[in-house]
């Protein structure tokens, strides 16, 4: 899958990402996959529903995805970091 | 469903809630729901992931929905709150 069809979940207000998958979706994109680390992943499955509630009520969720990410600290050690990847689609 | 399947996450440190899993895995039960609202979702999928990657490594994710619930607050008016249902099964 293209990065352009990619939304990342930070620490902004979930409205910011609601957004972003909105105007993916109204450019004509069918299929967008919504990713998350750790925190965020909360605001991930709210960006998710709010999406599909309010904005596009044609699409689906496709497909959730959980994983495990090592991510090297500054300190040197490792750190194991839940993921989340939510697959939208129209 | 029986209810003694599900997990319900709340604010506990994750190993609270990954050793209930793992009980019940022990106890012969086959299929395990983790669920979660709002905040706590993260630690819903640090739980998943625990559970399968250092403690039952037979068990997979069979399923992953994702849902709004609404909820009434004190003051009366209503306040939507995403949920997530993990479903474990070995």
């Amino acid at each position: 899958m293209a990065e352009e069809n990619t939304v990342f979940i930070g620490k902004k207000p979930a409205m910011n990402y609601v957004l972003a998958v909105v105007t993916q979706f109204n450019a004509g994109i069918d299929e967008i996959t919504i990713k998350a680390r750790g925190r965020s992943i909360s605001r991930a499955v709210d960006v998710a529903e709010i999406v599909r509630n309010r904005f596009v009520q044609d699409c689906t969720v496709k497909d959730i995805n959980i994983s495990t990410e090592s991510l090297e600290r500054e300190e040197g050690n490792m750190a194991n970091v839940s993921s989340i990847e939510i697959i939208l689609a129209k």
